[in-house]
C-alpha cells in the first residue's frame, strides 16, 4: 500500500534526495531585505517570509523537501509562527514536501496535539514531522498513528549531527549494544510492519551525516526508514561520506543542508560586500549552490551502484 | 548569590510548592466558554483564554506557578500561540511564574532560539522552560546559558511519569547504572556550581510523581536540583508518595496538577450536568479543589519534618 515514503521517493526521483533547511536568521540577511521596519518583531517576520519565498523560488524544482527549523520562527513568538505559516502555504503552492523540524515529544494527549499541529493543522501543518523520542513508545506512537491516519509522515531522532550526541545516544548498555542501535532495533519492528510499495515505512529517522562511519550499522538494521540526514556542509559532514546512507537503488535516505545554501552568498564566498548583494545576486547565488549540491549527492547515490 | 531556584522558592513559601498545569481541551470545556464562534480556530483560542483567565484568577494566590503545555496552543498554529501570548501576560500581572511546559530540545543555535523563545521573547517568554536532554549538553548548555543571564531557570527532563519512560530513562548501562541515575549525577555537577541562596540552583529536574520509589535517590544524586514533578491526580500519582521529593525545609519540590484542577468539575464530580455549570460554578470547583491540594502538598511537606 501507498504511504508517505512512497511519496518522499516519488519526488526524490523527480528531483533530488536533498533537503534545503529554511533557517531564517536576519544577521545574515542582506541589506535589501532589511530596512526600518526590522527594528519591529512584525518587520523582522515580514523579512523572514520574503527570504524564505526567495529560497523556495530557486530550490523548488531541484530538492525534495524544504524543512523550516521551529525555533527561529518560535523565537518571534506568534509572530513568527504566522511567518512559518505563510511560508509554509507558499512551499506548498510550490509543490514542495514541507518537514516541520520541531523535534517535539511529550506524552499521549500532548503528543497527539503536537502530531496535529505539524502534520493536520490547516495553516501550520506540513507533510512530516521530527520527533524526539526520550519519552518512550508512548510518546511517539501518537505521532505514528496521526501520521498513518493522515498519509503523512515523521522521522525519529536516533543519532544526531551534534558532537555531544554521544553523551546520551552511544552509550554502552548491560547487554553489550550502543543505545542508539538497540532503538533502531525497536523501531525497524514498526518500521517493517508499515512499509509501503517501495518498501519503506513511514516512519523514518535522524542519522547525522557526521556519523557516517555508524550509518551503514544502522542501514542494515533498518531497512525500511528512510534516513533524513543532516549536518552537510556547516557541520562538517562531506558529500563523499553520504553512500553509506543510501541503498542500492540511491534512495532510502534525504540530505539536509541550511546555512550552506540559504547564506551560501555569505558562507561559501570570501565577498566581503555580501550585505550589498542584489535579489537577483542572491538567487542566483542559492540556485549555483544548490544545483552544486544536487549534483554531488546525485553522484554518491549512483556510484553506490558501481 | 540569588538565582531564580530563590525566587521560585520566595513564591513557594509565600504561596505553596502547587503548580497549576494549563492545558486547554475544549472537549472539556463547560457550555458557557463555547458559542457559535468556537467553531473558528479564532473562536476556540477566544474561549481558550477566557478559560485561562479564570483558572488563574481562582489559583494564582494559592499556588508557585502556572505551566501552559505548549502542545494545547501549537495545534491551533499562530492563533494558538497568539492564546499562550495573552495567557502569560495575564498570569505576569497576576505575579504568578509561568513554567513554560515546552520540552525543547536541539543543538548549538537553534537550542538558543528556543531558549530566548520561552525565556527572553517579548510576549511569549516565562519564567522557566522544560528541556529534552536527549541531544546531549551542547543541546542543553544553551537553555542553561540563556537561564543564567536572563536570571531563570529549566527544568530538565530526567524520568519523567509516563509508563514508557523506562525504555531509555531506566536502560541499564554498561557500568551497572540505570541511565537516568547517571543522568542525575553529570546534571549534579552544573547544579552545584550555580546554587543560589537557597543552596538550589536555577536548573531543576522532571521527576514524575508516579516514580516517587527512585525519588529518594535522586534527591541524593541531585541534591540542588529544584524537582518539577508532573503526574499528581488524574495520571495517579498519590500526595502521600510526595513526601521523598521535599527537603527537610519542605522545599526542593514543585508539585504540578493539571486536568485534576483546571477540570474538576467534570473529572473530580459525578455530576453529569457538567457543561450547563455556571462560571461561578466553575470558579468554585477550581478554588476548592486547588486548596484541597495545597493543603495536601503541605501535610507532606511538614509531615518529612516529623
Amino acid at each position: 500500500m501507498k504511504n508517505f515514503a512512497d511519496t518522499l521517493i516519488e519526488h526524490s526521483i523527480k528531483k533530488n534526495t536533498a533537503v534545503v533547511g529554511l533557517d531564517p536568521d536576519i544577521s545574515y540577511f542582506p541589506d535589501f531585505l532589511l530596512n526600518k521596519d526590522t527594528q519591529t518583531t512584525e518587520g523582522i517576520c515580514n523579512a523572514i517570509i520574503k527570504f524564505n519565498k526567495l529560497v523556495i523560488d530557486e530550490v523548488c524544482d531541484h530538492v525534495v523537501a524544504v524543512k523550516p527549523q521551529l525555533a527561529y520562527y518560535e523565537v518571534y513568538g506568534s509572530e513568527g509562527i504566522k511567518a512559518l505559516e505563510e511560508t509554509i502555504q507558499y512551499a506548498r503552492s510550490k509543490n514542495i514536501i514541507v518537514i516541520n523540524d520541531a523535534k517535539r515529544g511529550d506524552i499521549g494527549s500532548t503528543s497527539k496535539a503536537y502530531a496535529k499541529a505539524f502534520l493536520t493543522n490547516e495553516s501550520l501543518s506540513g507533510d512530516m514531522v521530527t520527533v524526539n523520542p526520550f519519552l518512550g513508545s508512548d510518546g511517539y506512537n501518537p505521532f505514528i498513528e496521526v501520521a498513518q491516519e493522515n498519509n503523512k509522515g515523521l522521522f525519529l531522532l536516533l543519532k544526531t549531527s551534534n558532537p555531544s550526541s554521544s553523551e546520551i545516544q552511544n552509550l554502552k548498555l548491560q547487554n553489550g549494544e550502543i543505545l542508539y542501535m538497540q532503538m533502531a532495533k525497536e523501531i525497524n519492528a514498526v518500521a517493517s510492519a508499515t512499509k509501503g510499495d517501495n518498501n519503506y515505512s513511514f516512519i523514518g529517522t535522524v542519522v547525522g551525516a557526521t556519523y557516517s562511519s555508524d550509518a551503514k550499522k544502522i542501514r542494515e538494521l533498518l531497512p525500511h526508514s528512510i534516513f533524513l540526514v543532516p549536518g552537510l556542509g556547516v557541520q562538517g559532514g562531506k558529500a563523499e561520506d553520504l553512500a553509506v546512507f543510501f541503498d542500492e537503488k540511491g534512495l532510502g535516505a534525504v540530505i539536509s543542508s541550511s546555512r550552506g545554501i540559504t547564506y551560501s552568498y555569505c558562507f561559501n564566498k570570501k565577498d566581503e560586500n555580501w550585505r550589498n548583494i542584489s535579489k537577483e545576486q542572491m538567487a542566483k547565488s542559492i540556485a549555483d549552490v544548490t544545483i552544486t549540491a544536487k549534483q554531488q549527492i546525485n553522484n554518491v547515490r549512483f556510484n553506490t551502484n558501481s
